[in-house]
């Protein structure tokens, strides 16, 4: 090693000791003296050096040399800091290192930003520089978080006797949910490789074969249009196990979830986490993956509104809909009419909603609202006491169809809950929501859908609708919701190949489609499958999570833009026609 | 859990109780008294089960009707076997479980092959049918090696502070060494992702990031026309160190090798492992991979071959060649006329060399060969002498250009040891070849070509030689050899922009070339590059030599075949037009 010790590692018992350093000139200045003081980095620390006329004149004329981001090594003995200069905030700020030589081991130029910079430079220079974006303290706490996370994680596993098998990358195409990204095949001309969604099959398969526990950390590919929060590639944790019902595969992601929380966090969290049915999920919450840190639930005042002389509400619930408010408790003050406007436009571009209804509640308890009017008094005094009002309450109220009061209230809540600070941004809540709809209905394409994806298992007790009532059939179905956010889900699978053979079916698939497409897994399932099932969480989710990150991108070493593009490498570039000519494939414009 | 314990689990000790098990039917057989024996099996292990008349008939009935393959759930009773029949081959040896329930999961059909016959199966039916052929004891013991040998070397890394960094499977292409995988992108058409052939720059631009310490086990891509032991894609244990030396990478990975001996096999490596330069290892051996569990070292009989009078041997010196030899110990006796010309054959074939001249060594010690005569006697007693040959040896020679008695004669010492059985196959030899040569020359493009890539740091006392005499320089190079086989190589890298930009000139690369493949990397060389440098180890092979296997499709849940295809799901397989004209490409024929 070129050093004897890293940057962060000195202390004040290394007082005497003659040691070198190797790092990066984070900083450095002329003090009156005569001395230069230099804060040298790497990813352990800061130390800070000192250049001192008694090194003698090379080093003084070399540490006045230096540049900001500079790669130097570094010679000399550690000695306490003066009385009253010691730096608490860093680790080896009882010290310094007094140079007796200094090389340098490259020369920085001017960096477009350096890595200890105030302001933050522009995401396309971050992604541009991706290695001088990387020095930043904030990238490498979040890359050590997210390879402590992910060696967490193995080592679950590991104890629990789960076996690390890697899957294909180089896979085949099932024109199925996302677009797949394709590869063509030199060796037999015409024919792609696509790169895997998922494991999905494969882990199948794997339970097929006997591995009884499989864990993966998968690469996983989606060629979609990204939103924000979307990556083409991403990664994820890839469970499956056999001779298990929902409970047990349940049960051990809750062990996982507490041990996270305990290393990382520091957090105690009891178990098991609380599970909730989707139906009380989207009754309470409208959502899926409520956010549980906080109350505000959804109010449903359908009855109450169906006899009210409000025209709009009892249209709403004429029609088939439903009216459904929520209580922003002591909101009312800080709601002005402008705001409440903004609120407004929020539900009408972002949900969809037609509109918004509100009432503040006033000092006397009397409802004021533009609409108050065109209510009867005692119908008033109903909705009050539905929604459990009182004066200083802000009551919203969405009059629509039941997904619409679901959408907007969800999104309504979701504002409020931040913007009323309802909840500890440093607080973890983690909940299960469990026995998801098996199907959705395709209103365009009059079918139905696989909610989750056609391998999902219906519950035991709902196997009876299969076939008479789809609609009301529930899946073995679990996802794991983090503060409002969905981290990962998965299902128990179907095992009979009776019953898939049924949902095949039902999802208008063809049995000559369906082997066409997954003949392998039919096949495997007719040779002794065991019931089995598993889970996939997004790690690039639970790392911006666990990391208080807003920015997925801000969780990943080399992540592409929103055009799919890698800044830095200039991925996706051209390619020699040579190599097009031999994989048979050709450009095509328009 | 649908059960209580795994088929591996019960001892004599839990005889009483009450246990559940899941698995497979491995066997069963009806016994005289009316008792039904069944081999239930799982990951774990083996399990006798016994359905006996007192156990009912709904049981009695059941057991009858079990099919090989078929999946169960048996309730019963442990007991331990009676005296003479317990089976010390079986964990559970000692034990039955007899059965109060028996419930079928699921059955299996008549599978092509069952996983514990006799005889293996044809490759192309094991490969079709993965999902049985991963049953077999044999292949879970694999792959659970293969776990475990990863989960080791992620430990070890994690001790050392190492942090495991994701790097980017969709990349950009750099037209250089293998073929790329492609992925057209359907953003930016005309433009193409490539798949990794590893993530040699990703690494370095982390060193440059302030890593520090880098690992990743990466699975990377070459389309390449396939050789036995390759694979389209294969795993790699990707490794970076920062401000190091040649010295500190090698003894790190020296550390590993010991923990995963001792580990795996139980067997103490005594460290530092033996380090041996390149042309060592060409000298001795013929080869940079030599395997060192046996002698047989090459021996130059140049000078004595210039003086003699056989006309071959004395031209092929005069021609600027060498005359090298092996002596076969002992070997005489076992290698007849016919079995000499079959090595004649194979070093004519294989490589290229234009005969095989040998001698026996008789009990008088004379020396035996249809071209004895050709030579003076004392000429044969130099040969003798230089040979260290005694009655009973064979004497094999090769009278060539040197590159060619290197190859021949490694084939015939790797061929001759094995026949010999020099070694002992559960040996595992561990060794270095260090100071490889920087450059070959390509005698076709008539110029000069990385040996390794073009990033690796000349050794400091050859930079001298960079311009003047590129040929004589040798590189901070190692390559780890585990009983002749190469496990895995790494280089320190170039931190030095002139250099890199002279080693690039060399290579015939132009500045323009240079900076349109590898502009990023240039760039960051700008601002503070550390110097570092790594290593990547075939995991593949890691198993392959650990596993004691001889296949490499044996190490891969899921290989493709030689013509990269996957027998089992039919990738790469035909995709819709529809997905061709949003990535704007086309298939051509021909």
């Amino acid at each position: 090693m070129l050093r004897t010790h890293t940057c962060g590692e000195l202390r004040a018992d290394h007082a005497g000791e003659e040691v070198t350093l190797c790092g990066w000139v984070d900083s450095s200045r002329e003090h009156g003296l005569g001395l230069v003081f230099i804060d040298i980095r790497d990813r352990y620390g800061k130390t800070q050096v000192v250049a001192a006329p008694q090194g003698g004149d090379a080093v003084m004329e070399a540490a006045r040399k230096l540049r900001s981001e500079d790669v130097i090594q570094v010679r000399g003995e550690v000695a306490p800091r003066l009385e009253g200069t010691s730096n608490d905030k860093l680790a080896t700020g009882q010290i310094e290192v007094r140079i007796l030589e200094i090389k340098k081991l490259n020369d920085s130029q001017t960096p477009p930003f350096t890595p200890t910079q105030q302001d933050l430079p522009s995401e396309d220079l971050r992604l541009r520089y991706r290695y001088l974006d990387l020095r930043r303290p904030e990238m490498q706490r979040t890359m050590l978080l997210r390879s402590r996370i992910i060696k967490l994680m193995r080592d679950y596993f590991d104890v629990h006797q789960f076996i690390d098998v890697e899957t294909p990358i180089l896979g085949r195409s099932t024109p199925e949910g996302a677009r797949d990204y394709l590869v063509p095949s030199r060796v037999h001309p015409g024919k792609f490789y696509a790169l895997p969604q998922s494991p999905q099959l494969y882990k199948q398969i794997l339970m097929m074969a006997g591995y009884d526990r499989y864990v993966q950390v998968a690469r996983c590919f989606r060629d979609e249009d990204l939103r924000a929060d979307r990556q083409p590639e991403f990664t994820q944790l890839d469970v499956e196990m056999s001779f298990i019902d929902t409970e047990d595969i349940v049960g051990m992601i809750d062990g996982l979830v507490a041990k996270l929380a305990k290393e990382l966090l520091d957090i105690e969290v009891t178990l098991p986490l609380q599970r909730m049915t989707y139906d009380e999920a989207m009754e309470r919450f409208g959502h899926d993956a409520p956010d549980l840190r906080f109350g505000m639930e959804l109010i449903d005042c359908s009855d109450v509104a169906a006899e009210c002389s409000f025209r709009v509400f009892k249209g709403a619930v004429d029609g088939g809909g439903k009216v459904r408010g929520i209580n922003g408790k002591g909101a009312a003050a800080s709601y002005s009419r402008k705001k409440i406007d903004e609120l407004t436009e929020l539900v009408q571009n972002d949900f969809g909603a037609k509109g918004l209804a509100w009432f503040r509640v006033e000092e006397d308890g009397t409802l004021f609202s533009p609409i108050a009017k065109q209510f009867q008094p005692e119908e008033l005094e109903k909705i009050k006491e539905r929604m459990q009002a009182e004066p200083g309450d802000l009551l919203l109220f969405i009059a629509d169809k039941w997904e619409v009061t679901c959408k907007a209230l969800y999104g309504l809540r979701k504002r409020l809950g931040a913007e009323l600070k309802l909840y500890d941004p440093n607080q973890m809540h983690f909940s299960w929501i469990v026995e998801f709809p098996m199907f959705a209905w395709d209103e365009e394409e009059k079918r139905w859908d696989a909610m989750h994806h056609p391998f999902t298992a219906p519950r035991d007790e709902d196997l009876q609708y299969l076939e008479s009532d789809p609609g009301k059939c529930r899946a073995k179905a679990y996802d794991l919701v983090i503060n409002g956010s969905e981290a990962g889900g998965g299902t128990i699978r179907i095992h009979d190949s009776a019953v898939q053979a049924k949902v095949f079916e039902l999802l208008g698939m063809s049995d000559e489609t369906a082997r066409e497409r997954f003949g392998f897994l039919l096949d495997a399932l007719q040779f002794g499958a065991p019931p089995h099932g598993g889970i996939a969480l997004g790690i690039d989710r639970v790392v911006m999570l666990f990391g208080k990150l807003d920015n997925i991108r801000d969780c990943i070493a080399f992540p592409k833009t929103q055009k799919a593009a890698d800044m830095m490498t200039g991925a996706p570039g051209q390619v020699d026609t040579r190599q097009l000519r031999e994989l048979s494939v050709k450009v095509v414009s328009e």
